[in-house]
């Protein structure tokens, strides 16, 4: 066919037409973000410090962007997941242990007892979370939270945990790598179980995961090397945590901060508090349909200080009923 | 000129005649390691892990490569450097101790007795580093250091501590660099004191720096917020507590690792213990006329147990005085 036919010309537009949409789409950042004042805010930010030529510009080495998990990047409705993964572990593990058949909390958590689960505590969770937690080498417990994440699924939505993260979350971390931000998460939850799957849903690789940290201890035996966790707290990524592993692990402060609890106040001020152009963004969980709704009064991530904080600071609250076309990566769009 | 008249043509000619070395010396890699074991070893490893055809590649995302500081990058005698800004720092905020004239192991520094300093042992060095390394925020630490690097001399070269670097380790984490490894310094130096210099000098970025830490904690004091650093330690980054913190911080095994003492050789052992091809590398301080000579008998980077370890795992045992044809930058070559 010449390339002046008219046949040709044709279907050379109708293959742009086809294309045309694609390339639109690519095109668009952050395209689960209605266009509302969130989305305006983090554009106008990634803009101005991205800017060579704006006085708010910022190097890409100084690029550190630091997201909590729980709540920010993945549900936490109706508890953390890990928690739910702790739970899981103790009936699992339970024939090892008999003991636990007497011992509160793991008697309360095999007979499915929610009263005298509640009335354990905090202290009866930092049990449950040891005990599930340590006495093993890091692989094995890396191998055995995949092996979690792999089979179990959500009460609510019959879906895998991994599959409740919020596509408009993935969206603005893919966003920010793309104008050469280094991505962080920095959570309460606890280290190696999130990098068994960090790298592969949000893209963030171990070395840029921090969280909560089991003290551990290299073993020798007859040549067979390992790191042995121990049951013993090493840091507490919560709160003041948050900035005390920020500075131990990266030693830069961060110029945008995504939280969406009391637990990232601390960080949020962190970030915002150093010099030049920064971000805090705080998800508001506002959506009982597609997701859940809580915040001041809720037991798992409440947010009441952080959003005192937001309104005085004029941070970044996202309204995830109004400013999000779609929550998870399976909702049809 | 005509561009075939002669004199043009002797003109280009000359052109290439200069220019060509610099070109030859942009293309050998390790220009200061001479043509030994220790640089075809290092040439040989590169090339397997980085060829896609090889059965050893490795994938960037995991090169991963771990280096001592002390007596590794750069020199460690008559002393530890941080000892030595450790001990300039007591004289320095001397005048705000008056207490310090008549208590060990201050009254030692402050009057330059050298066996009552000695004397008071591990537990007297320990409490010159807390005394001076704790009690102020992170940013006005590494000030401090920074102040401290620019202006002090070593007492046998007269040269600024950040000149007494190998050159042959510079050249070495370019070219690992270059070759899409992530270089880390591991060592046990506190990481704040590291972080002042190791950019700059090292090319490795503060999050790649990982090292003995204080505890330190988040203050907000009527909205001015910092990270003061509190006189206990939180992580003694020597020996078996190397392997600890690459898997806390890291969270993946490193491909590649070099040290010099007995205190890395957890570290060494640890990367080696990895599933495929691997690397350990160990400077041997054998030149007494261009830096100095010790190992086995040494109180300060003793090399007894990681120098057996070494020949039995066939490790790369770098021969100072016989392989590199350069020390020091600053060094005529």
């Amino acid at each position: 066919m010449s390339q002046s036919s008219p046949l040709y010309r044709l279907r050379w537009w109708f293959s742009l037409l086809l294309v045309l949409p694609l390339l639109a789409q690519a095109a668009v950042p952050l395209p689960s973000w209605k266009d509302g004042p969130s989305r305006q805010a983090i554009l106008a930010f990634v803009s101005a410090v991205t800017d060579e030529g704006s006085k708010d510009y910022v190097p890409p080495a100084e690029r550190i962007a630091v997201f909590d998990n729980d709540g920010t990047l993945w549900s936490e409705q109706p508890m953390y997941f890990e928690v739910l993964f702790a739970l899981d572990e103790v009936k699992r593990l339970a024939p090892q242990h008999p003991e636990w058949k007497e011992q509160q909390p793991f008697k309360a958590v095999l007979e499915g007892d929610q009263k005298a689960l509640a009335d354990s505590g905090m202290e009866g969770l930092m049990k449950i979370i040891a005990a599930t937690h340590s006495g093993m080498a890091t692989e094995a417990f890396i191998d055995q939270s995949r092996s979690w994440l792999a089979n179990a699924v959500h009460p609510k939505s019959g879906k895998p945990y991994t599959e409740m993260v919020f596509q408009p979350m993935l969206e603005l971390l893919r966003f920010l790598r793309a104008n050469d931000f280094k991505t962080y998460i920095v959570s309460g939850g606890e280290v190696a179980f999130m990098r068994a799957f960090a790298e592969e849903v949000y893209g963030i690789p171990p070395e840029q995961v921090i969280g909560t940290t089991f003290q551990s201890e290299f073993q020798d035996q007859d040549g067979k090397l390992s790191i042995q966790r121990l049951p013993q707290l090493a840091h507490n990524d919560d709160g003041p945590g948050k900035p005390v592993s920020i500075e131990q692990v990266i030693g830069r402060r961060p110029i945008l901060a995504f939280g969406n609890s009391d637990g990232d106040l601390q960080m949020l001020q962190w970030t915002m508090a150093g010099r030049g152009k920064r971000f805090a963004g705080l998800v508001h969980h506002t959506d009982a349909k597609r997701e859940w709704a809580y915040d001041r009064e809720s037991k798992v991530g409440r947010l009441d200080k952080a959003l005192d904080a937001a309104k005085q600071g004029n941070w970044t609250v996202v309204d995830m009923a109004k400013e999000w076309s779609r929550v998870y990566p399976f909702e049809n769009n």
